[in-house]
């Protein structure tokens, strides 16, 4: 049973989950960061709904609760609280205007261990150094479309549960599985040892012309690790060495470097086909 | 030679191509439209003066305006009017903050005849209703990395001279061949016939899972013009009836497609491949 509230008072604190939205979904040990997990429009929500995040609450227009709540399943949002409120209310709560009016917001989880992420995995992707939001938001909707596995995260990279990243993987960071490896700039790539041992090739995504051919470097292999870079340095080559191959995607002669994601995606499609 | 002036009157007619510059990129035959061409940052503005459209001007802060002359070959900037500003100057005129601090402009020069750019292509890509500028931007990005000749506009594209694109092309639409096919929603598809008399096999681009996978759709043809949709509605059914070929990148079941630039990039990656 869900108890529907409509709230008009901006202070209520029952709304303090969605205050000043910009900030709230920043790590927790970073400041003003409260560390929820937030999902935005009726496609994310229903994820949040559907994952391993508890859910605290949903808020939204009338209208849009109105449908969303018929389009799914009741049991999902049973115990839930739901609040109702006006657009001008959000705006001036959130900070912004929230023209996609659903939202909820859920707690974090303890992260689950490299070792349970690996089991049963084939197919992983090694992110090295990847700070922006959006290339990580991709990385989670393309590896999630294209049969990857798991997500692991050494050094450097953003925060997978921020706001911007659940709305542009589509709600796939909160379905497919990640972990962070351990170490710093300089140590992480020894934690690449636990791949190795648990029989994953490890491939290195570079731009660099003299790397073997996608194609040839995936050719054949049982369990596969695809290591990616930030866009502009890309991997540094401590993690290179680590790794058993580096790969290139063909390019023309003085063209630029393809965007991450999109590299990344280039080699999900060929890891698929080098198995049909 | 070149002349740098500097100009401190932000009504100063010679900066009436980047004033306002939200607005002057837009097409000529829309209102208030100058239909120029806007480059932004050292990169791009090399590559607009290494292009077809003849420069009008250079705008720039001092101090970028010095390091980017330096860079390259004077020849290039011959006869070029370079206006210095400041920074706070800039951003009165062009409405916002432009902190690249370095831009050009250029005028449009009549299109190429799709004869034109279809002659010597081996490898072409046919747009369909695709509006987003970024989209079309990333299209010629990886257009132009990954060998393809040409990019052809079906009914219902997007400017790809919008400032927008040229920046997220970070240049490549001022290099990569391009021209519009004639014809409404229902009619263009005809000129479709074009490309087929060219000797060009046309694949349809679909998340369609009955359609053949991108490999076999592929494999050993000499000319190929792939035919790519909007996000969400894809081809329309005119268009696909209008190839040989319906051709799908294997996803995952339950996830959602592909953005377009990226299968467009898979299909750029197996095209390559198959020729290899």
């Amino acid at each position: 049973m869900t108890t529907r509230t409509v709230i008009s008072d901006p202070a209520d604190p029952r709304l303090d989950d969605v205050r000043d939205l910009n900030h709230s979904d920043s790590r927790p040990d970073l400041p003003g960061g409260k560390g929820l997990v937030v999902a935005e429009g009726p496609l994310v929500v229903g994820r949040l709904l559907e994952s391993r995040y508890p859910v605290r609450a949903i808020v939204g227009f009338k209208n849009k609760l109105d449908s969303f709540l018929d389009s799914i399943d009741a049991s999902l949002v049973e115990g839930i609280p739901v609040y109702e409120v006006s657009r001008e209310l959000l705006a001036e709560v959130a900070g912004f205007d929230m023209h996609r009016g659903l939202l909820a917001t859920a707690d974090r989880t303890e992260e689950a261990s490299v070792a349970q992420v690996l089991e049963n995995a084939r197919t992983v992707v090694v992110l090295e150094g990847v700070g922006d939001h959006e290339n990580i938001g991709s990385m989670f909707r393309n590896a999630a479309g294209m049969g990857v596995d798991a997500i692991l995260f050494g050094n450097g990279c953003a925060d997978p549960l921020y706001r911007r990243v659940v709305r542009v993987s589509m709600g796939h960071v909160l379905r497919l599985p990640f972990a962070h490896l351990e170490g710093t700039y300089t140590t992480w790539q020894r934690s690449l040892e636990q791949l190795k041992e648990a029989g994953f090739h490890l491939v290195s995504l570079t731009p660099d012309p003299e790397a073997e051919h996608l194609e040839d470097a995936l050719a054949g292999k049982d369990k596969v690790a695809l290591l990616v870079g930030a866009e502009g340095p890309g991997l540094t080559e401590h993690a290179m060495r680590a790794t058993d191959v580096r790969a290139r995607i063909p390019m023309a002669p003085g063209t630029d470097s393809l965007n991450l994601a999109t590299s990344a995606a280039i080699a999900f499609y060929e890891r698929d086909r080098s198995q049909r």
